[in-house]
């Protein structure tokens, strides 16, 4: 398969400890999902670290079997000779706890009843789910990181990972993220969170996994989509068309924008879990990287690596302007930092839709930060991965 | 009741007609609820029009009873003194038809099945409810319109006004409009219906009106709440204060923007009905100046007036460069046309919210027309409003 990682299988990992989490509360035993692609070096020195959005998992490139039509998620960065090239490097990534991937979330087994936790499950933060991957990291005999790179919610996990883990972490590559999340996307989760709980089929959490409120989810989807894309987006792909099934003039009739969004949400119910959908939402909502600290300039003060960010022009969930909060306090500090504003036209999503236009700068920070490390311009050692 | 136009009563007009909507259909026989402040000079040429928005009402200034704490939506702008000076000029406010403030919509009787419309109402467009207003103008008796001023849905309608009654039409301000809505605002507005239609209490528009969708009702109305406010205005208003009734790590714990939400969903269900609020929404995607014309020129091109425009520099859901648009083709036309972006954090709420922004650009402009009119400077002359 060319440039392709070819067949990969997701692993995982399980840990008989009891995480302490931010609320307090106690999380454990716990599981990890995680993939990886690449050949760690001898001097496991070569690992990048890729963290998922919000509804991401372990999967982020190749396939998981021949007749699999749809790689991993990240599939275009990662692979031989691409911009995460598995030719010189070790890239890891896993799903974060609180979701339904694989890792424990709110469908695993609470041990304390031996039934699902659901909404026994505590609330969890982004520093958790980092904490959690630390285990893993650890389990794996990883002693340094050379890049922590991720979007959205990624990009929280990359920052959190820079500031409580700064003796591990060499670099991170915040893309599309934010130092805290606004009022305004709290709003549209709670928008979310609402359309959940309005469905008679969620019943508190106690859905039966063949009957999810799919109704209330899928709407719950279509609140994230719009805030995934922006109006230049809408207007690009949709404009004003009516639907062609449709009359304008009916009430139930349906511009292309709202199909879409019908078709999304719908389509989404079967592929994740309505409680980790909800838990991992209110992580998303309670981040906040100076959470535990006096202020914004402590917590970044702890920051000792090289970082690099990307925002993008019409992105309205997290703008350029939470982003730059960041920066303006990591110049003040003195950090080495490097923040590229990126236009594009589709919103939170361009990340994931014209990478191109990110990754010639990716692209220098990461040969920077490797030759930092000693590691060959071209190929790395070859020590098989664990 | 110091400037305020005091006691006022809302009137009905019926009007025994079949109106032929833009879809085709018709509609008949129709009510018109309208209130008036001020008195019709003798020349009948000091008419304001001031069209309402989405939830409004014809209820636009002074109370209804001396025990009314709350007066009409626009009484800070109209009465004796204020910017529609009811001193000088005779306001005249009517309710949308499809609305559910006196004027027939969806719950009115269909006079061809004894019963209320509910889903057999016509979809209608913004350019149908100018069409009735013209109606209610002809019984007043009146030729002329000094201006027709709206925000929002009233912008539309202004705009409406201008191009469709160029004979009657002298002058048009809308603000906070668009020429076209936008797909972001379909989506939104997809959502809210969405979060209606998955209410079972809902019964495709036949719930009984002591037991309306509520909890889908109060979440459409969470999602318009949303649109109408802005990053900053929540950052202003709510920052990421969580609720002091709720634990930060609470499942169930929110937000005070989610707390604001609800209640204000909530508090919304009683005073609107769902049905009304879903035909609007149909009227405002369905919004397009262009709307039967071959071009946004040829149907601006039909605007006589001078028309002055007013956008606010953060809402997103209408934002300035769809007025601008208009503004663009309008110069291009060579039509006389003035335009004040304001800068403002309230979003889409900014023209209810901080009024004295443009309230003397408004005077100016309001002052150029009645001399232009040949209105005296100070009052009016004196006919009995009818």
């Amino acid at each position: 398969m060319n440039a392709s990682v070819g067949l990969v299988i997701t692993e995982y990992a399980d840990f008989d400890v009891e995480l302490r989490l931010e609320s307090g509360r106690l999380l454990g035993p716990l599981t990890l999902a995680y993939e990886s692609y690449g050949e760690l070096n001898q001097e496991r020195s070569n690992v990048i670290l890729v963290a998922h959005a919000w509804t991401g998992d372990a999967h982020a490139a190749g396939v998981h079997s021949e007749e699999d039509r749809k790689p991993g998620w990240w599939d275009n960065m990662i692979g031989p000779g691409k911009i995460f090239d598995t030719d010189r490097f070790f890239v890891l990534c896993s799903n974060v706890i609180g979701s339904c991937k694989g890792s424990t979330g709110p469908n695993s087994i609470n041990p304390r009843t031996g039934r699902p936790y659901r909404l026994n499950f505590p609330v969890l933060m982004v520093r958790d789910m980092v904490r959690a991957q630390k285990l893993l990291i650890d389990r794996l005999g990883i002693t340094s990181l050379l890049a922590v790179v991720g979007g959205s919610m990624g990009a929280m996990q990359a920052l959190e990972w820079g500031i409580h883990y700064p003796e591990l972490v060499r670099s991170i590559v915040p893309i599309a993220g934010t130092g805290r999340t606004s009022p305004m996307s709290i709003a549209l989760n709670a928008l979310a969170r609402q359309a959940i709980f309005n469905d008679p089929l969620w019943k508190k959490g106690n859905y039966r996994p063949e009957h999810p409120p799919a109704d209330g989810f899928a709407l719950a989807r279509a609140v994230g989509h719009i805030s995934f894309l922006s109006d230049a987006s809408m207007q690009l792909k949709f404009g004003r068309r009516f639907s062609v099934r449709d009359g304008m003039f009916d009430f139930f009739g349906k511009f292309e924008i709202e199909r879409y969004l019908d078709y999304n949400g719908g389509n989404f119910v079967g592929r994740f879990d309505t409680n980790a959908f909800l838990y991992l939402a209110k992580a998303l909502d309670l981040y906040d990287v100076a959470w535990n600290f006096d202020s914004l300039s402590e917590a970044l003060d702890r920051l000792n690596c090289p970082s690099l960010w990307f925002a993008f022009s019409s992105d309205w969930l997290y703008p350029a302007e939470q982003t730059e909060e960041v920066i303006d306090e990591l110049q003040r500090l003195n950090k080495p930092v490097d923040y590229r504003l990126i236009q594009s036209d589709y919103g939170h999503d361009s990340f994931l839709v014209e990478p191109e236009k990110f990754i010639p700068i990716l692209q220098e920070f990461l040969d920077r930060q490797a030759k930092a490390q000693n590691l060959p311009a071209g190929k790395t050692g070859a020590l098989s991965r664990q």
